[in-house]
């Protein structure tokens, strides 16, 4: 058989655990030398293949690719940069084959979500009507959780045990000060279009750890009064009220409420987002004390509290695209496929890229309480065994050691440049 | 000798580990049950005494008490109470010895910052201006680090460790991500006097890990050209840039930048704190995308990521509270005692509480570099060993396993009720 060279490469929003899947197609190539040579990394993602600045990984020790799987965000650098159609722009998709070309690249590995699984299913069929053999496999990543077919998405796991614990703690410290201090607590956390980070927001409580939280989803249209009648309701009861909210949530007529309600009257951008708009809303109609956190870029980087199943999930989908590869499966996607929920037993399957590439797959409403501020038990069902289990990395001084890599750059073979 | 019972309350904003302080003192009361009878709890601190609404903690099974070490935010509740001068309000002194008396109550506890250590000298003196015998220990505790006399606050490395731990992480994400997105990512934490948490950002990067990292210390004045220009320049160089701002930054006037930025035209107050804002600038000024994130709770609740150091010195300074008080000392605090720095040792020496009542230990000027954006070795040596050790909490399905107590109300005596 021929030996060629593979590619990978990092896109989008970057996750705990995307590096785990980068060391699952780098250690699998590296079992398979006869068949794969070096494997080069976009540097940048999909603008290292365009500007053929290709990492190439062989340069790398053996531990530093196995640090990968303790070591967040991207370990090539990531990016958010959407090839257009094929129509539109031709031009970039016939670069991307001279760049694969002229390093004898057979295998594409793209490591993103929807968008990247197009460009991804996109590469393979302009290689194909270029004549060019290649077999294009994407690798799932995505804390938002929405991509289709795959049971989960790796990347969501740690997000979700992030924030589930974060909420947890945080309603200890509420459930403490609301004597005399703060009643109500706003955590606003990531997913703009669908409700999977808010609805792990909910594993934060259960009955052996109850505590009084609202949630709101993207999905549910954001009633106001009806949300401060449950809000009063909540610290009448218990003294005090957690509130885990979307960054997507919106108004009824279907508006982001971080921007209808973050203008003032010069039309200036007001800052902060929907967290504190939220519990500035509960401080004005109800005058109780709040405070507010914005975990951002500190939920879907917190290594430290990765997930083991998404970890090992992440891994395996890394490994199984290079296996797929080999098999000769084009255009497709390893996925994660639940084979039962107790114990939780999952294997990889295959999903043709033709049914991933930009769908979204929503929370489902039977995930969502009658009321819009909860789950039901078949969102903890789903959602459980994705938290489970702890891979905490190695501790130095203190403070988590993360690999930095050597990213050592291939020499160019092109001599013309390109302007992405 | 006589056996008289105790009293233990949580004072202020709780931590990641004043529980385990509580455990300190509940475990060694109950090693000396021959001097001291019952340990009451003060349910939501010192309001509990003045409303002898008091908690029997020998209700509680040693095992829920051992938990308390692995249990972050105040298992009693805490309060933000503070009780006035003597001269102002010496009905709520004289109330307090009643219930002591009524509860044959001879050591007081309580746990807390410089408010408490202020009030714990109180009630001290007013049981020996009244005659009532009474040895008050006070057990030091806040996240700010701003205790005098003692060489660091127990709650304080903790809350360290989670801030560097968490921008370390961030760093490794917006490097990822800076080549075509996020270029600026700004994490406001908390210490709204004292820089010790800010200073204690800077740790997220060391020579192994280098980070463009700018601090924002509330002792330096906010200097925004000079602000505008180093990140401009960082990120030149780097690609990307991290900001670690306090909540307390203030203008040159002195006024709180989160104030005076967050005022419309109308003088409505704006939503969001003094990170969105400095986001915000550095979008304003440099056009330059950015990210942020205020941890809010997150980072003093955060008993998941707690330093080891951090919780044995809570657990110690509660059981030196017991056994300096059995000793018969009285109106002190046990304090930590920095012996050496490489190894670290440390021991608990005794600080009179007319020592560090009100009193409030600023960051130095020495731990700050000349630029005021960053951290000396000094400090480096400083916080190091205080944000050293994992302790993780046991976890359960994913999540950690938090103890909530019984907190079984001692029956009351007095006939007579108290508003506070």
């Amino acid at each position: 058989m021929t030996r060629r060279n593979a590619f990978y490469a990092q896109s989008g929003g970057v996750t705990a655990v995307i590096n785990a899947s980068a060391a699952g197609v780098i250690e699998t190539a590296r079992a398979h030398k006869a068949r794969i040579g070096r494997v080069y990394a976009g540097r940048n993602g999909i603008i290292g293949a365009l500007t053929e600045d290709l990492i190439d990984t062989g340069r790398e020790r053996a531990r530093a690719i196995a640090a990968l799987k303790h070591t967040p965000a991207g370990a090539f650098g990531s990016c958010r940069y959407k090839l257009k159609g094929l129509d539109q722009n031709r031009a970039q998709y016939e670069r991307l084959i001279e760049v694969l070309r002229a390093h004898d690249i057979g295998y594409f590995f793209y490591n993103g979500g929807n968008d990247s699984a197009d460009t991804c299913l996109k590469v393979s069929q302009i290689a194909q009507t270029l004549g060019y053999p290649l077999t294009a496999v994407h690798v799932p990543k995505t804390v938002d959780n929405d991509l289709a077919v795959t049971d989960n998405c790796p990347g969501f796991g740690s997000v979700a045990k992030y924030v589930a614990t974060s909420m947890r703690e945080a309603a200890f410290d509420v459930a403490s000060m609301a004597k005399t201090s703060t009643k109500v607590f706003v955590l606003e956390v990531m997913g703009r279009h669908a409700g999977w980070i808010t609805a792990a927001v909910g594993m934060a409580e259960d009955a052996k750890t109850p505590i009084p939280l609202l949630l709101l989803f993207p999905e549910i249209p954001f009633d106001e009064a009806k949300f401060v009648a449950a809000i009063d309701a909540r610290v009448a009861r218990h003294g005090y009220c957690c509130v885990g909210v979307s960054e997507g949530l919106q108004d009824a007529s279907g508006k982001l409420m971080a921007e209808a309600g973050t203008r003032d009257a010069f039309g200036h951008a007001q800052l902060g987002g929907v967290g504190p708009l939220i519990a500035n809303l509960v401080k004005e109609k109800l005058g109780l004390k709040y405070h507010w956190a914005v975990a951002d870029y500190l939920q879907r980087a917190a290594r430290h509290l990765a997930s083991k199943t998404d970890l090992d999930q992440s891994y395996a989908v890394g490994k199984a695209a290079v296996e797929l590869a080999l098999a000769g499966h084009n255009a497709v996607m390893p996925a994660i496929v639940r084979v039962s929920d107790k114990p939780y037993r999952w294997k990889i399957g295959i999903a043709p890229l033709t049914e991933v590439a930009n769908k979204e797959k929503m929370l489902p409403r039977g995930f969502i309480s009658a009321d819009g501020f909860g789950i039901t038990a078949k969102a903890r069902a789903y959602l459980a065994p994705l938290i489970r289990g702890e891979a905490p990395p190695p501790y130095r001084d203190g403070l988590p050691q993360y690999v930095r890599l050597r990213n050592v750059a291939v020499p160019k073979k092109l001599a013309t440049a390109f302007e992405v």
